[in-house]
């Protein structure tokens, strides 16, 4: 039987009406909203073949046994930022619900590879600032000995909050039990971004994450009186940020899918009688290609520098985080491709500047791939996010084909083997 | 008798010691270090023939009665910042206090017109954020009406803190009345500000001081996420507000000192991952000629809102102060510099970037003119202010001998009168 886009919308309508308010979804991971759309989730699985647990760092998967083992993962996540859209991660995992209900409808119950649906633990990390938890406890890569001290803005600990939610911070590694068998990660989200709007397309085939550098960077001049200070003889830290802050566009644009970002400058002291003499900024700094991401640090750092000495200001960079850019697998990218092609008659390859669950599942060594649909205007992390209801139709279609295409794989696969 | 230069520089070491610790001079306004340095400087004066009193506005009034009653008044201010220097202020009535001295002893006590020494209250404006209280009471150009409710970082009323130091704020106008018979102001200061170092001068002629349009500038763009946001579509808040701060100096320059400082600049969100959607900044612009400020303040607003356009952003301009440039008396910066000239063998004018007390006084009408000393290394504010004592001894001498021809030149238009 066909998959029915409009029980995906109409669930995705339900779930806003149960956990949003007037300033937008209110499902941050750990609070009682988001047990709530748990709970809801737990609900629609009445009546299908399917097994549910909870693993050891809180990601819900629904089951559905196949005759092998060998496992395909569809999964997102169903928490939100405070304020947040009804789209933002929702829209995979209750898309992934429909494709599975379809798919064991269609192989009465026992398809022949197992069907497993993930909403991952804390994708956000809007609470505790520690994004993607669930699916880096499951691929291996969480450090927990740096998250465990961590707080919220009340001074609850992560610790704390999770044993609320019957997660033991110190056996979330256990969580890595649940990748025996996987075989494929398939994720269906919105863009969050403007792509996909400006080239008015509905859906685009994701290629990978990009590779992040974000690092701090505090220029040093001379804080000196704004009245008695000469032009000529000042050491002006804000000058050299500000230089930094226009030459990174075009080290960025010199790269098709760049982005370079100075999100934060703060100015020492700061105040209107007198030339800046510190000046701390922020970049992040992505890229999908390791070399162009490597390259544009390296240009940005000697930009930083020769605009100090322009200045007469030192230059410090200090490093906040890094991570490498995900490539996607190139056969789940074709069968993406197809799927959208089939669906759309057209289709876009596109890399993704944020992170995002599958990036974790990727690095983990399991076959992945995502699929994207059109954010109107690119907003997101906002009330106002949204896309069009023909497109979020089409994007089940799609999803939908491109898990048929990826269980055909698999169990041809296994047939062989 | 001539003026003993040796003199000033020991009370001045005298002042430090008594009112400096490990961090720098403490003698913010209406504190106990304040008073007590004000306790020290009515102790210098036993002996000499002359009368003390304070204002209504707390300015401490030393008279030396002449023949004449019109009045020739030397002047600057014993209050210096948190963490000062030993010489802003201190130098100009320590010196005042030599010259009244030799003038008392020269002329038996009895001057052909009357002489007054003044140290104005709260010059720095520390505490409380208003610079320059005493001497715009006196001038007449204080407005208690805004400054009544000002609060100190303790939530210390101005009225309050004033009361204690037994000044009413409600009464402050009334020290117009010092105004009267006065003929004449000439202040000696610390230059705080690198010129008359780099041109290895130990002194030098103020002109004036340069008029001040200080505005708030904020540039709204539009938040994005720094990851899934392309470069091209971005509107982004600091790059405009950026190259503002770049283009502010090549408008500066074209005048010869003119001076243009964005001193606070603050990003929101503010974060490392978005692009800055709203970036509020400050421009302090100064310059002695009024034509060349209002044309830097054009010139800037257009340059904002060029790159408003620019950047896709929308800009807002809101004033915060403005003051108009003062000249000084060109008759009186004749004298300075006939003075200087005779000391040094060489003199130099410039105007004075930050607000002085002689501002308000000119403001008011009194020919008025001022003397500046070289700074070490421009610095001032700061406990590394500093000036060689032979620069010191210099401008004494040079003080005297400027205190010495106005005098003259009233006492002859007494004559004449």
């Amino acid at each position: 039987m066909p998959v029915d886009p409009s029980k995906v919308v109409s669930n995705l309508k339900e779930l806003r009406a149960l956990t949003a308010d007037s300033n937008g979804a209110q499902r941050v991971a750990w609070s009682p909203v988001w047990l709530k759309a748990r709970e809801w989730f737990q609900g629609k699985l009445k009546g299908l073949p399917v097994e549910h647990h909870y693993d050891v760092a809180g990601n819900s998967w629904t089951t559905l046994k196949g005759d092998s083992d060998r496992t395909l993962i569809l999964g997102s996540h169903l928490d939100s930022v405070p304020n947040g859209g009804w789209l933002d991660g929702a829209l995979g995992v209750i898309a992934g619900l429909e494709v599975t209900r379809c798919l064991a409808e269609d192989f009465n119950g026992r398809p022949p590879v197992t069907i497993r649906l993930v909403d991952w633990a804390d994708e956000e990390g809007a609470r505790f600032g520690r994004s993607l938890f669930g699916s880096s406890a499951f691929a291996g890569t969480h450090t927990i000995a740096a998250d465990r001290i961590r707080t919220d803005r009340d001074g609850v600990s992560l610790k704390d909050a999770l044993r609320k939610c019957n997660v033991d911070v110190e056996k979330i590694d256990d969580a890595g039990a649940e990748r025996k068998n996987a075989a494929a990660y398939l994720e269906l989200h919105i863009e969050q971004g403007p792509v996909l709007e400006k080239m008015q397309l509905p859906l685009g085939v994701v290629l990978g994450t990009k590779g992040v550098e974000r690092h701090a960077i505090t220029f040093i001049g001379q804080e000196a009186h704004s009245g008695s200070t000469p032009m000529g003889v000042r050491r002006d830290a804000l000058a050299a940020a500000a230089k930094l802050a226009l030459e990174i566009r075009p080290i960025a644009k010199k790269h098709a899918d760049a982005v370079v970002t100075m999100g934060s400058v703060k100015t020492f002291p700061g105040i209107v009688t007198a030339v800046v003499g510190r000046c701390e900024t922020t970049l992040d700094m992505r890229d999908l290609d390791a070399a162009v991401l490597a390259s544009m640090l390296t240009e940005a750092r000697a930009a930083s520098e020769r605009f100090a000495v322009e200045e007469g200001c030192t230059v410090e960079w200090s490093k906040i985080w890094s991570i490498e850019p995900i490539a996607f697998s190139s056969r789940l990218i074709e069968f993406c491709a197809e799927a959208i092609h089939e669906t759309a008659g057209v289709s876009h390859r596109l890399p993704s500047g944020p992170l995002h669950d599958a990036a974790e599942v990727s690095r983990a060594g399991i076959p992945t791939v995502m699929m994207f649909t059109q954010s109107l205007a690119g907003l997101s992390h906002n009330k106002a996010e949204d896309t069009k209801i023909e497109d979020l139709e089409m994007a089940v279609r799609a999803f939908d084909r491109l898990a048929r295409k990826t269980l055909n794989l698999l169990s041809s696969q296994e047939s062989k083997g």
